[in-house]
């Protein structure tokens, strides 16, 4: 399995086959690039890897995409922290982390993003 | 104990008691504020938590840091995940991750951190 | 009064009752913590302190926000501004300075939000 | 010619005389002096300078905005840049390129930024 | 007086006759346009302007450069606050507000920062 | 020629094979697989692209490295953009126009890390 295959079957696993097949629908001539970029180097060089494990790497991903204000990629790899066995009081401690270390408004923006996706998911009245 | 007394023995923990000596001597008038406000909130208050261990804790911070760009904050955490249990090998692992989400820039300069704290430690040739 | 009272009565003040009747509502066991932390750190710690008047904590925040491209948090705290006696024209000389110091596209949006705020209480036609 | 109206002419060359257009109607007492400045230090100014050709003013831009996650005036540089000759090969170029350094987050919605120009554009199915 | 020459004096004013004496001694043909620009835009254009007093100024820079991670400058600004009549405890004040919005590491460098300063002028042991 | 072996070859001409032999041999099982992905990816994958010339991506990364405040690899990449081509009046161009958008202390530093590099190749007295 070549680091493209390998790449798209970990996307899929973390964000479902629905994401999967939709980026795959989205794909044109333009973002083909880049999509390919994601799939190989993203997902199939350092997802891929052993050393920690995936539950980890969701956690490393919560802490920079919220420090880095991408509130779009921060909710999929909420989703994804989930997928991984992130719990939800697990969720709520990372995040307050970010309060002392990127300020309030970035840990309030990340609260707010993650509310939403626990709403979604019924983990959240 | 109180949030205070309990921030200091965990940032002693963490950093070593030389540490906290060390920023003791440092306290004067101007600063006394901040650093009562380092020992309270960010250690009293936010590491003394339960929910997630302390070496997750450290990743957390390791991932923040490299994004935010504190290279000097950087080395303590990276010197606080060592003592947390995390392996040169996991450290490795996280700041490559790093390097996918917040740019080769932002991973080349933790690595360059991160070794010199391994090379103080004997933990690379 | 505890830091927390402190706090509520502070952010009462700067963002007007319903703001904080509102908060109140949409606490839950997810974001309690994060709450509680706005609430006695931010507010009932550093905005309780003497040594700066209220506007000149108003004017820290606009400039910090700007900078750090935030513009839901910017957008309340222009409200707090103006609440803590800013005047628009004031407003405008902050706004201003960011320009050349945080770059023209910060600016940019920055005046973009206060002109929403401004028009909203009819101090903007 | 002034400075003023030097920088308006680039403008109007760049991003098309509705966009001016549209800046001059939103023109009040409050962002008088941000749009002067615009106009007269951005375009005036430094857009005005020879040196180096618009097209490489576009590609800086693009690269700028990008980084400094402002996707709204990435949007209207986009714009610039095809007008500026750019073609739509170039931009992925650029933008593949801020995968690496920016990380890909922030290349992932310069893209989507960019797909929306160049659809309503007609440049992309 | 045109805007270059009152940008001059007001850099003059903030900083000292030295540091403006030293920046003239380094000019060059490679960077005699952003210092062009330093004085006619950032001090003659925009610290010249009415509406808000110098020490409102500095504050608003010490703010941004926090947040910006840019310890150079804020040094300068430091310095320069502290000639506006801004006080150490007031200096303390905005610093530790910076730790609530942009987080503990940028507001603990930027105290590291100012102490040195303060050294140097013998307000602190 | 693999990824790695392209990548390397270009990463010779850009910055010259002295800087490629100290990277080999500071090479360590640490580092490695962050050198292998700068290599492979950074300058195999992206700087390997047709599309866009070789000083185009030297302008784009200056821009990029000013505004994401990386003065020692802008300190690279600028080395790298004179290499390719680009004249120490464009270098100029590039940082005034980072001034405006990135913001003075910005492009401020980004002079003086230049400055340092024109000197050190005797093209600035």
């Amino acid at each position: 399995m070549d680091a493209s295959e390998s790449g798209r079957r970990i996307l899929s696993e973390l964000m479902g086959p629905d994401y999967v097949e939709k980026k795959d629908k989205n794909r044109n001539a333009f973002n083909e690039a880049i999509q390919q970029y994601s799939e190989e180097v993203c997902f199939g060089r350092i997802w891929a890897r052993d050393g920690i494990d995936r539950k980890t790497r969701s956690v490393i991903n919560i802490a920079m995409l919220t420090a880095l204000n991408r509130p779009a990629q921060l909710s999929h790899h909420i989703e994804g922290a989930l997928t991984n066995g992130c719990t939800v009081d697990e969720l709520k401690e990372i995040l307050l982390q970010t309060a002392v270390y990127c300020g309030l408004p970035a840990a309030g923006e990340a609260f707010r993003v993650a509310e939403e996706v626990l709403r979604t998911r019924g983990l959240l009245d």
